[in-house]
């Protein structure tokens, strides 16, 4: 019997369960998910830029032999070396399972934060799966429909157009972005009257936004933002969602068409749950250089692992990205596919963020803004795909939206 | 002031719409639906053959100058010239609005048929928008995974992998041989254990399949699928539909994973609430053989026109396909362009099914079968399509499935 390892998570880091031997190991994955987002792409998916299953990808491969079960872990217990399961499907959710392991990776990613604030949950859309994209494109499509209906005021029709993003970092300047593009391109064209009465607001409670890159590079993106009318709202505290409404403390009501919540990280509930070693502030599992789980002595735990967002390097600690999950993600299989024993190094690369029509910045190695940043930016989400009938598409998809316009918006 | 003419619906003959000229007058079209699915190429978007939103055409266009409003029409006042509205959203469906017209055509289309049976709106599939179709897709990547589960016993595995088709018109058969092609293409490759626990069943409460065929064209359609172990059920008698089982008067209780109601048509609300001729069974509003809808003493109303499933001449009766919506739609269109004063003749044309594996059926001027029906199946979907954006995708999209597998189910 080959040694089984079972993958908990879908995420960035999920890429480890594909380069896993599949010839030396079982590998099982467990997510509630069965496909990976590409997250960089979700923003251009989510404004009509292509097809939204380009960005993601299915866990299963039909050249890989791997085992994937839709279900959610609840907790593991390390002493029997077996993981508790609930199926993620409604009608099987009273059916619990129970899988045993041999060896256990656990990547089960983050949560949405909403620091508690009342009506988030229920009034915002958010941006991590393509289902969130899906439903951001849906209602890009019901605003400007509910704009044109001819007996609503042009009060009415201003606080419909105007879409709010709170969160400076990548994904929500970058879906600002690409709202702003769609704004000023397609829709210009098909709602000619909303020209001047369209409105995209990011807010965040920070006093800059992309905290994550230089002063000077998030200077130029906040300057060429505002050059291109989308509103920047820094030290902006939110204090309720109502219906079509939200509360800030400096500006009090603000009605919106459109809320898109792009905060951050919360842990899942299985890292509250988990008895091993965890970081403060956003609660992390902590492992040591070899990704190997500490547990509450801070010893290693033999054959369990954990990396990608919910986990950190005990006294290297890195941010939550996905360049340093995919970094991880093959260092780990790396080692556990050959047996060597070397710690983990992250190298540092290029972070890329776009801000709109064919501009953009980009920190790490070099620090580039404007076109250069943008094409580094149409090349990395072009790498970002792992599959070759994906990129064939998304390239297909972007010379025709040249020609014809956005796949949503067209004609 | 140019003449306003309001078109009601965007189904098949909301085509109509943009063939009239947008210089001469002003269109408004109103509809619950911003798009027009382009219905024989839901089944094949249903399974994973392309992208779903190549299946249907936004009515908006950039080339011509269309209103239009998305929203419910309850009532038309035809004394008064004013159509009462209801918006398609929930946030506004309370604050219905009256617009005006000089000439109104109306083909708001029909709706499902359930005869009333118990359950069916709640826990069936229908195919009739795009909608419906990312459903019909969501479902079947739950039943597969669902069937994966480890602690799932042999029997619930048969029932969930059980896909019941409720209706044998050319809907209810593509879709059974596209799923048929799924299952013995792409999904025995990626869960080989489901091969011998697959089942689809066609069930009709008719004595055969396709009525609209001849005998011999039905037979061989009902010949090609049993050789593909799609299971025929013709005067099967369907009483109730619950969660996961439905029950017929000949078998009793059968239990499924997704049920798909593709029954036929029902009249929508507006039909019942008009006070003009309509004609018996399914009740259809009739018009004159120049479209005008005849008030109940069977008189031509002035500038009021009927067409699509939702009207029928008056003596000169024709089935609610598509065909025959373009053909009014084309006639109907020219007649109010250019004043032209002649009578609506219908041309019969080839009606197709796809019968799965590159076989098919075709009937009207010539009677085919086989592979050069399934060819001028596929040329026929590609001609459906409005777009050139849209065409060149469908191709770009049936080229990669043949080298990579469908969209949803590859690798």
């Amino acid at each position: 019997m080959p040694e089984r390892i079972a993958v908990i998570g879908s995420g960035w880091e999920a890429t480890l369960s594909q380069k896993l031997d599949d010839k030396k190991f079982e590998v099982i994955v467990i997510s509630p998910e069965a496909k990976t987002p590409y997250t960089p792409l979700l923003a251009a998916a989510a404004t009509g830029m292509f097809n939204l299953s380009l960005a993601e990808e299915p866990i299963r491969h039909k050249s890989k032999n791997i085992r994937f079960m839709q279900a959610k872990v609840e907790d593991i217990d390390f002493q029997k070396k077996s993981i508790h399961c609930t199926p993620a499907f409604k009608e099987l959710e009273k059916r619990p399972f129970d899988l045993e392991y041999d060896r256990v990776i656990i990547t089960p990613g983050t949560t949405n934060q909403t620091f508690g604030t009342k009506g988030v949950e229920e009034h915002a859309l958010f941006l991590r799966t393509v289902k969130d994209a899906y439903a951001v494109r849906s209602r890009i499509e019901d605003i400007v429909e509910q704009a044109s209906l001819p007996h609503i005021t042009d009060d009415e029709r201003r606080d419909m157009l105007r879409v709010i993003v709170v969160g400076g970092g990548p994904i929500g300047v970058e879906v600002s972005a690409e709202l702003s593009d769609l704004v000023r391109g397609d829709l210009a064209q098909l709602y000619p009257g909303f020209k001047d009465k369209f409105t995209i607001e990011v807010h965040d409670v920070a006093d800059q936004i992309l905290p994550m890159f230089e002063k000077s590079l998030a200077g130029y993106a906040q300057k060429s933002f505002v050059r291109k009318d989308v509103k920047i709202h820094t030290s902006s505290h939110i204090t309720e969602v109502q219906p079509g409404k939200l509360f800030t403390k400096e500006r009090g009501e603000i009605g919106f068409g459109m809320l898109i919540w792009a905060t951050g990280n919360k842990q899942v509930s299985l890292v509250d749950t988990l008895k091993v070693s965890k970081s403060e502030k956003l609660p992390r599992i902590l492992t040591n250089d070899r990704l190997q789980v500490l547990d509450t002595n801070g010893e290693p735990m033999k054959g369990v692992y954990a990396l990608g967002d919910a986990a950190d390097v005990k006294g290297g600690e890195l941010p939550t990205t996905a360049e340093v999950a995919c970094q991880k993600a093959e260092y780990l299989s790396n080692a556990i596919n050959t047996g060597l024993d070397k710690p983990f190094e992250y190298s540092s690369k290029a972070m890329i963020a776009y801000t709109g029509s064919a501009d953009g910045v980009a920190a790490g190695q070099k620090e580039w803004s404007g076109a250069s940043a943008w094409m580094a930016w149409r090349a990395k989400n072009l790498d970002w795909s792992r599959s070759w009938r994906n990129r064939i598409l998304i390239g297909v998809n972007w010379g025709l939206n040249h020609v014809f316009g956005k796949e949503t918006f067209r004609n």
